[in-house]
């Protein structure tokens, strides 16, 4: 009874895929015979670890937006499907922050919480990452901190956070909630969140900006999707590559919108767009973000690299005869281009196809859609 | 006898539009019965001096890779479909350069010669550009010149071109070949040839590099394709945005290969790929492009300038209810994308979808397929 065909169908097409890539594809049957007896009695049915760590694994590896996924084989993916406590659930959250920072050697994780029930509910991460500096908007409509989290900061004080010290880099405190129930809160303990000042190798100066950054990139809003199961919350991390502090959360005219002053700081004319004030300060942001992270040993890895990596990871791919989709606007560096090998690649050849499982953007949690 | 459902179709719908968009939408119908009277007749249809000028600049408003489309209304078009003779074509090439150049203030033409018969042949200019450096292939497997041009310059030299004077930058002819006849060429005057040596403003040693590129950036490789009437040979030109010499031309890996040469004279670090080398030479070399070029009175849009435009061109084509369609990894600058406004451009609600009037890849001209 309530056997969703879809859930089935998905669930099928995702054992197969299981079995096959794990080598094993005849054991493939036994195992379809107990999850479609369990899909017909419940309607959803309990993946194993090994089931849920290998399609957290493809999920990253069908990410078309991910330029990282050289390392998808070495996801460390921790199952917390069993918490049901608000305060557990805040607890391995933060451990996830400790194991994955992992002294600045960051580590690739993902933290899996319980999966949605059948009318799609399940426990939902208000913060877009777990890390996240607040927005405190300003009467004269500037913004004081990340403009990108006005409206979670406002969530967070209207749940009774106090606020930070109103500095540009407040951290937000952790907001969770489960189905059912009212959302709770908590504080991320200080010493659990490596953060890295930023400095110029060549420039003095550059310091005084005050700049800085948290080393660990973890989303927690996407929704991952495996086999016919969905987990609305299942934080993840990798490592920054520098462009994305240097040429957008710092850069972008509605993020930190520094441009113009590193720009003054280097004595550019910023009246004339042919100067190419704006793409030099870019160059000296990213360069200063790579120099200190390297400075700080906490891991971190420069557009060049990271699409090297991903030409050997299409390569390795096609290799083992798959196909390798991509969103090339998303993949192309937001700097220098057509100075990496990825910009070569043809989009016709690899299409933004979506395949399953993968990591799906969903409602934003406080409109209460599921 | 013999119509063409889909040359007929074509006629009609862009007749249609011709007219509406004239504001003339009453007068389509005297025209139409005379042009499917003639189709009826003839199989194609000679188009008057304004329905082949509008439609040129249709096809430059749909073309979805280009920039810089806000001025499509003020391409000039000179009407040169009467010329069957090869010198007349060759020289009404050269006349193109020296008109479109205008002493430096640029104006974007296009010069359409006769259309493609029945069996689809037509005029072929074989130069991508009209203005091309020569690539000579060395025995060590490198290329003096432009590698681009390295089969383009094998023709030339086949069909007797005695080759230049071995430089990076020797002009190669121009090359065009009639339907049913040998391919011509001529040397292009050296008089209505404009160039502009490379020079940077902060840095005296970029002189010394002996960098130089032509003022005249015109297509002859695309087919002009207007209801339902194909132009094999239809070359235009705009003026250039910077990063297109800069970014690519000089920079590629496949082209001039000039970023190690920059980075080392700039003193980087280019054995680390996190020292940012290529983007720092990058910029540096469309620096100098830009302030070379204004220099000498040549016409030339940075990229900031052209995203502007471009994002103004797209709200007046909003304002007048047409939808804008781009290929985003095209319009997008191939450095400083994030600084750029087009960078925040929906790729979705953009699409890449081709409209016709446009203008179209066509196999190579000595392909022999037509
Ligand atoms: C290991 C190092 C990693 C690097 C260097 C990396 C790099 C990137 C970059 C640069 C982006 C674009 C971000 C943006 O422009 O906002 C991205 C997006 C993405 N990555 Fe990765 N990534 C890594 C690890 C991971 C992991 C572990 C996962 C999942 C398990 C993942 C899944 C994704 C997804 C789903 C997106 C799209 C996010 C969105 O649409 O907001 N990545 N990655
Ligand atoms: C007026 C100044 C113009 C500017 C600044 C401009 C800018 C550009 C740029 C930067 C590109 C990309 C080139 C590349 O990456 O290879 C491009 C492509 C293109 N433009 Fe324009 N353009 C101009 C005029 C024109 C005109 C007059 C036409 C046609 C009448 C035109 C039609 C096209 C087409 C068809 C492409 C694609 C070419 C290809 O696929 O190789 N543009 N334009």
């Amino acid at each position: 009874a309530g056997q969703d065909t879809s859930v089935a169908e998905e669930a099928r097409a995702y054992l197969a895929q299981f079995y096959r890539e794990k080598g094993a594809p005849r054991a493939f049957e036994v195992r379809w015979a107990q999850v479609s007896a369990e899909l017909q009695r419940t309607g959803t049915y309990v993946q194993t670890y090994d089931e849920l760590s290998f399609g957290a694994k493809l999920a990253w590896r069908n990410s078309t937006r991910c330029i990282g996924r050289l390392f998808w084989n070495g996801l460390e993916v921790r199952d917390m499907r069993h918490l049901t406590d608000e305060d557990e659930i805040l607890s391995a959250l933060v451990e996830h922050i400790e194991l994955a920072t992992h002294g600045g050697n960051l580590r690739a994780m993902m933290t899996v919480l319980a999966p949605a029930n059948r009318a799609g509910e399940g426990p939902r991460i208000w913060n877009g990452q777990l890390l996240r500096y607040a927005g405190y908007p300003n009467p004269d409509g500037t913004v004081t901190g990340d403009p990108m989290n006005v409206e979670l900061t406002t969530k967070a004080l209207e749940l009774g956070w106090k606020g930070g010290a109103r500095t540009r880099f407040d951290l937000l405190p952790l907001i969770v909630k489960l189905p059912g129930r009212e959302p709770r809160w908590m504080e991320i303990p200080r010493r659990v969140v490596r953060e890295v000042p930023l400095v110029h190798p060549d420039l003095p100066w550059f310091a005084s900006l005050g700049l800085r950054w948290y080393a660990l990139p973890a989303v927690s809003e996407l929704l991952l999707d495996i086999g016919g199961v969905k987990y609305p919350a299942a934080p993840f991390n990798g490592w920054y590559m520098a462009t994305e502090i240097g040429a957008r959360n710092f850069s972008d005219p509605y993020r930190y919108n520094m441009l113009p002053v590193i720009a003054e700081r280097l004595g550019l004319d910023i009246q004339r767009s042919s100067s190419l004030w704006r793409d030099r300060a870019q160059v000296e942001l990213v360069r200063a973000v790579v120099h200190s992270f390297e400075r700080a040993g906490v891991k971190i890895v420069d557009h060049h690299t990271a699409s090297e990596d991903f030409v050997q990871f299409a390569q390795a791919e096609q290799g083992q005869g798959r196909c390798v989709h991509m969103r090339w606007s998303w993949i192309v560096p937001p700097i220098g281009g057509s100075a990496t090998s990825v910009f070569y690649m043809d989009e016709d050849r690899h299409p933004d196809v979506t395949l399953k499982p993968n990591l799906f953007y969903q409602p934003k949690p406080w409109t209460g859609a599921a």
